[in-house]
């Protein structure tokens, strides 16, 4: 067998993601846009709201007529109508005077501020005592104040949250057009592997794989098409991986990526024509045994068999290359939060370390406890909340020093 | 109309959780389970991983074969086998003896740890050099290492992370009892609301609430059924709530629930058999004019009309209810980060602040700068990365405090 490792740095890695192609795109009903990419610019088609708009309930005026007004001289006002909710007023009115809106309200000509109801009370009909002035322009939303005209609001590759949804329901969007979903082929390989419904003699292991590497993908936005498990038979595994390249978007196998016993991956996946290895291993702890190969345009990992250290480099280094054929515009970045350390930890230089931590609120804010169990034990990952990532360049971390942590 | 106001403060509010109870439960197999609530214990039928195994490629040796090994002075031990990944080994070993194994491999009889193949190199087949001892264990899980058999590994009422599911499929589940989906109801009220197709005149505003809110409602893992836009009209209201009812699981109206113009929530609710008015106002900014009814044994909400004052109620106020209905042991927690404010913020007593940040990464570390725009900008909630609570015992923050931010 022929190793000719392709060791790269994670950073060498990530540079690898411009060899990939956001996805075709389609359009879909707004309301179904749900964590889709966009893949057109919204802008705003007029002025958002486009009137002068009361923030509050109470009464619509000229801010001058309250000037000086407090509980003990309270400003004396005219007033001159009520504003329905979503009615063009018909009525102008002028200093000394006011009108009583509702929060959402259109302002009259010659009003430019809006009194809370809680700082007036009513005299009659016609009159309303203010306990407090306010400022021109308080409590009101000015014509453009949200958007412009002709404004882009969110660009292209932006993630369609819930407030990006509104905003688009906003300008008038009622369908967008966003990257198709990615659909992402697992396989899980190994003699060793057997299905989760079979109850495992000495030296088997069931198929957790593909299930939680399949579960990390859907969180991250793709579809999962399964295709099982497959023995230690080269004939059999390039026969799935063929399939499963003509029918998704991004290959994964897990197992048999390791230089060890029965490793053949590799020599499998430069089988396939048109496919070239691009990673062989990676100065990366855990996920050195990682594979990337692009197959035509796909995608197509090789990932530790061990499933925290698959899960791991899912996390890390898969989902930025799903987050490409997605159409992101940067793959979405991993949420840190800092954290005291509660123990040194050794690092070897050279390397990029991930070590698995569970975060405590203490007494003097959160600490951060390193798992340190072996990454055969998925005890360990179900009791994590993040990742403690340490640099190539960094040998160690003293106790209490404050770090960031991946938030999983 | 008769504004009996039943103003609560926020733990008031959560406290009536309990009112309501989950919803039914369903099994479903688990690839299909990301997300959902565990209705059942998941326990070990047997120790996990079950038998002693590798967690290296390279030699199963007893450990006390390769005391005081270096590069110096190598042990040298006899080869007796290689045992295949998946294999119950057919040999046992003694001291002065290895036997090469791949990670995940099933330790013969006698050995007791795993030298790394980097650690050694191969003489002739039948002889390998150690350059580093090991110690009793090193580089092994033992046999119930990861779980004891009965252990209760993860509780009802715990939700499905891909870690979760991974764990379930170790343990043999293929299929687990969770709790069902709930359906929300969203009704939007409002003479001044119009369909996103429409453009709007002066004084109307497009119907963003039923995109962003339903948007947050399936972020949060349930189902929406979009009941359109009701004119202030009571009887029509009546007639889409009733119907909301039948159909689901909870309802929210959007609009309509301040003391304002035209405000007939709650006597529409209160008109409606079987329900009660638990809460009407609360103090909480924003949000204070939210209204919460039990009909029946449903929660149904009443919220504010502008987008960003219903998006911070729905995510601080709402999803706890929607949690409860989901069957989560406890509300899924708000993520918090610590950061530093970038200026002082006054904050009345008696009253929960909720008040919109932007993150940024300064030099110093992590900021957070207060976004003031009024509640009707939806550009700050675009904008916004997380919101700050501040308590109701407290006046006010000063510039350069370090504060716990929801991220959002």
């Amino acid at each position: 067998m022929n190793h000719f490792f392709k060791v790269k740095s994670l950073d060498q890695v990530f540079e690898l993601v411009s060899e990939f192609d956001p996805l075709e795109t389609e359009t879909l009903d707004l309301e179904d846009t749900l964590a889709r990419v966009l893949a057109q610019d919204i802008r705003a088609f007029e002025d958002m709201p486009g009137f002068r708009r009361a923030t509050m309930d109470g009464y619509a005026v000229a801010a001058q007529s309250t000037f000086g007004a407090s509980e003990a001289t309270p400003a004396w006002l005219e007033v001159v109508g009520t504003i329905a909710m979503g009615q063009i007023p018909d009525m102008a009115i002028s200093t000394g005077q006011a009108v009583r809106i509702a929060t959402g309200g259109m302002l009259p000509q010659g009003a430019d501020a809006v009194v809370m109801i809680e700082h007036t009370e009513g005299v009659d009909d016609h009159s309303v005592e203010i306990y407090k002035s306010v400022a021109p322009l308080q409590h009101v939303i000015e014509p453009s104040e949200d958007f412009a005209k002709d404004e882009v609001v969110l660009e292209k590759g932006a993630v369609l949250t819930p407030q990006a949804m509104g905003l688009a329901a906003g300008l008038g969007y009622d369908s967008l057009e966003v990257f198709q979903v990615p659909r992402v082929g697992i396989i899980s390989t190994g003699d060793e592997v057997i299905p989760v419904t079979k109850t495992p003699v000495p030296g088997k292991i069931r198929d957790i794989n593909s299930y939680s590497l399949a579960a990390l993908i859907q969180e991250a936005g793709a579809l999962v098409t399964r295709y099982g498990i497959v023995e230690d038979d080269p004939v059999a595994l390039k026969a799935v991986c063929e399939k499963a390249l003509l029918e998704t978007n991004m290959v994964m196998i897990s197992g048999g990526s390791s230089v060890g016993t029965r490793d053949f991956t590799v020599e499998v996946l430069s089988g396939i024509s048109k496919t070239d290895i691009l990673v062989h291993g990676m100065s990366v702890s855990p996920g050195k045994p990682t594979i990337l190969a692009k197959s035509g345009k796909l995608p197509v990992w090789g990932l530790p068999g061990q499933v925290v250290s698959a899960m791991v480099v899912v996390k890390i280094i898969v989902i930025p290359f799903l987050n490409r054929l997605q159409g992101l515009q940067a793959p979405r970045s991993l949420r840190r939060i800092p954290a005291r350390l509660t123990r040194n930890l050794a690092s070897a230089q050279g390397r990029r370390d991930y070590v698995r931590v569970a975060l405590e609120q203490g007494e003097a804010g959160l600490t951060a406890r390193p798992l340190l169990g072996k990454s055969g034990l998925i005890r360990t990952m179900v009791h994590a909340d993040g990742l403690l990532e340490i640099g190539e360049h960094v040998e160690g971390l003293e106790k209490g020093r404050t770090v960031d942590i991946i938030l999983i």
